[in-house]
């Protein structure tokens, strides 16, 4: 079903999703547990090398500890150990306990979210994912991730043309919203690309007293792009194969509970258990964001090596944007 | 002390250091963490990502339970359990216990290991290195690592010059080893790049059976660069920033325990205590040197995010290799 | 400070403490970490165990699964991982992590909680307690607590009476109610002795469906002693040393917030951290309290051996009740 | 096959096993899990209570992180963290990470070892074993232990006959050594009694420099009973549901790995793996011994509440015992 060109079909192409929304099932063949990240070509890889101008590099990863409280309060914080090793010198060793790859700066895998219950991207079986079988973190950290991204900074776009906008407040993002961030970098998207939102949420988190945070996470709202079909279109139509944000979930939270929503106010459901694309979330994108404000420059070489943890759910994005 | 064209001076125009050996310490100030890391570049980075010609990516990692049993009983294997949201749809996190860097592919930060008893790099002191103030591998992190790669294959070098070899057994490789892989390449080293030394010993192991494995841990001998001044001197005057390997220790294990051996016969404590270098020990090189051997071409862009733990000694590469 | 007769003073006898109720700092010397425990005198344990009567065993202790979900999120469940050791037969070891002492049936010590920001029983700092110094569970473990055991069974007691009560309601006992328990016992209490409070919460709890124990904890209410200078004194006057129930925090929960509470609205500041007084926490009662019902007996032998664990906080019971 | 009067047959009317020893499988019916514990009678715990004389209590766990380093390298130290808690006054928790129940004081459950390889006491396979469904520590956890026990103080009988004797040495006990030890104490074993054997060896090893307890791991040896056929059929006909050393193994080791050594040279696949027998290592002794060479006294009441983790494998022994 890819077309000849190499672009995928658009969104009004693809197949009804049987609870709603459409599917990237089978694009990519019966067994896929890569989703979008197939359209990382050699082609897209070499040219996304050549973006890189200055020779400027910006670590995306907040720190293991950088999200504290963590917004996910079953998540907890990972519990970090150092062992002395005496001999044959003064030696150190360092042991994580309780680290969840998504307290922090993550990636979801494709075995994160079913579509519906114990359903997941391309079919895939809960059994499938729970044995390491499909969709798993490792199956990204084997390919390696390699690609041209293109930074929204819907911070920056909405003040600036005049909106209200406070990172701590819940917006959700229109499409309209989006277009006008794109249109700030006077760039087009392009087929296996990474969209980098920067929505200035985690930077805002950081800075709130800690009593402040610990508040807040109690009753949970964070910016993101709304849960809409017209999203759900303007996303796979993009071409990206990931996106990936500052704020905690790239959609908005919470989820919308209203029956009328589009397929399950989550978007989630569709973006990772039928489009099979990467979402990134809590990264760091806040200097990256900063220095593109200041050149004028809103796109980079993205490389990142998730964790390559047999079976694994997520993992840190490991991830550097290089311009 | 830097040289007006940004070489370093040469290992003989170092000072000495007290118990052996030339210091790097204070060439980049009484307060740096980041040892030879410094000497990359924007230029340098910039340089390094048009080396890609193919657009072929290589992700370095093994996977973390990919080397098994661990070599060093203490560090044992990571545990990896998988937890179960029912809300608001089939979703699943994972945790990681007993997660030590240095049990699979790793880099060791400069606060790894001491020189003398208690000083680390650049005049740390225990405390400055527990408590994280200095040499850990945050420091890294948050600068992230890109540079041109110069893959040696003394795996292949060194049978292809008639010389017998068993990536088993323990062969400690001199200069001349080393310069003879390099001819292969048709190179020369630069400022600021990254040495990746294949041996084979990471894929020997993994195809050994599992009692043979258990066995040899038992009495474990790795093959490595030899525990030398010249060795010492010939990779500081390299320019390389890093050395990364996919043996045991980089160099040959076990240490030299003869009193006249080169101070310590434990390299790591001038490499890392003195020199500031990186060192990548049980990087999965199998796949890139092949590609090498294969179309001729040793160098390449290298990638790496080290995990941004604060206060942490060591970390997977989270390393790509891109032709 | 302690009476000829090996009594403690009473209630009124005490001295104020400087934020509300009474304190029994010093009763014991100004280094004493046991609290209360130190009334477990040889004397009481020989009278303790001639109590027996039948032979009969009940421990006392939930599976360290058995509150699922944990009613503090914060606290999550233990992983347990089961290790296979192959030489020289089939042999197994198993590892927990995550093992929060606190999830499941436990005693509280002395160091859990303050009287006042950073101070704890009998004076000791947040530093003593941190550092294992003082009031710290292995206190109690390097004693062992062997004691005289009343049951009050207040889930039986007020229906028998024809006082409406369910489990999960949230319920604050009076004093009169925990008299009318006792009166239905025949006893008395006696210095040294541990009071079990039967209310029936955690089998309720653990008899719930799934959902809705999910949804409770959200809410989370639960019987236990009202917040009241009454209950503070009549605890105190029992003589008891201990008071082990299985609800979720011995007093009522939530605590009081109404400015006009007894002293901070929450007992175990008092209990804890003025008197030196054991709490012990969702211990499973249920068996024994239905035991004591059929054969009218309400006293037994108790025996807990806490984890020895130094430094540490909370601990399973490991308590058997011998009648 | 139980004897009119309660008692089992003896050793020698024990069917024969398979690869050697006897089989104490079917005794207690096709689905046992308990072992030997099933010897516990009400009968037999009210008799243990009556033993008491003097209120002495003898908590017989050493430290979780007593037996350092560790005697097996793979079970590691538990690392133990404290969790603090700022609402509504200062509050702490902890939580134990790499917890593994036979670093330090431990009992042995009967899914500890098996007889055959794949097969455990009573016929239990692997899988039922693995899935928790049978001879797991939560079977004893559910029954509580309570017994009479008998000290064996062989670190005193030995030199007091005049034997020398060294706790780090490996000396292994006959069975006339332990009757030698049995006749200090002028007592008779009892059914459902349970052995408690000083060895001196946990004390001897606490308190040996830093650097020899390091040295001696790597070459561990530690006495304890033979490996004979003779000391099986001692075991077993004393009656005894349970020896408890504080000792690495109960028996002396290594396992003797002669051929014709009594079967496998290693007594617990006959112990655990036929008898059901229950085994206690690593306790804490050195206290209760002194207190009986002084008193004269070597007989006390023994309660043991092994941790109610389900599928556990082993656990401490939270033993405590009463004089």
């Amino acid at each position: 079903m890819t077309e000849p060109n190499g672009r995928l079909p658009r969104y009004d192409d693809l197949p009804a999703a049987d609870l709603g929304g459409r599917s990237g099932w089978g694009l990519f063949g019966p067994d896929d547990s890569l989703g979008l990240m197939n359209q990382q070509t050699p082609e897209r890889v070499l040219a996304a090398t050549r973006l890189v101008q200055r020779g400027a590099v910006f670590p995306l990863d907040a720190a293991l500890d950088g999200v504290d409280p963590p917004l996910t309060p079953k998540r907890g914080k990972p519990r970090h150990t150092l062992v002395h090793r005496p001999s044959p010198v003064t030696g150190l060793d360092d042991v994580y306990d309780n680290f969840n790859p998504q307290t922090s700066s993550q990636w979801d895998s494709l075995a994160h979210m079913a579509y519906s219950p114990g359903t997941f991207y391309n079919g895939a079986t809960e059994e499938d994912v729970l044995s390491g079988r499909r969709n798993t973190i490792d199956f990204w950290a084997r390919q390696g991730i390699v690609a041209r991204a293109v930074v929204l900074d819907v911070a920056r776009a909405l003040p600036a043309a005049g909106r209200e906008y406070r990172p701590g407040s819940g917006t959700a993002f229109t499409v309209e919203d989006l277009e006008l961030a794109r249109s700030v970098t006077g760039l087009s998207y392009s087929p296996g690309c990474i969209l980098l939102l920067h929505t200035g949420f985690l930077g805002w988190y950081q800075q709130q007293p800690d009593q402040d945070r610990a508040d807040w996470v109690r009753n949970l709202r964070a910016p993101g792009v709304e849960h809409t079909e017209e999203m759900a279109r303007y996303l796979w139509d993009s071409g990206a194969v990931a996106i990936a944000s500052d704020t905690f979930a790239v959609e908005v939270w919470p989820p919308d509970g209203r029956p009328e929503a589009f397929p399950f106010g989550f978007l989630h459901r569709v973006l990772i258990g039928q489009f099979g694309m990467a979402l990134g979330e809590l990264w760091q994108l806040g200097d990256l964001a900063a220095d593109c404000a200041d050149d004028g420059v809103f796109e980079c070489l993205l490389t990142s090596a998730p964790i390559n943890g047999r079976g694994g759910i997520g993992s840190p994005p490991n991830a550097l944007a290089i311009k």
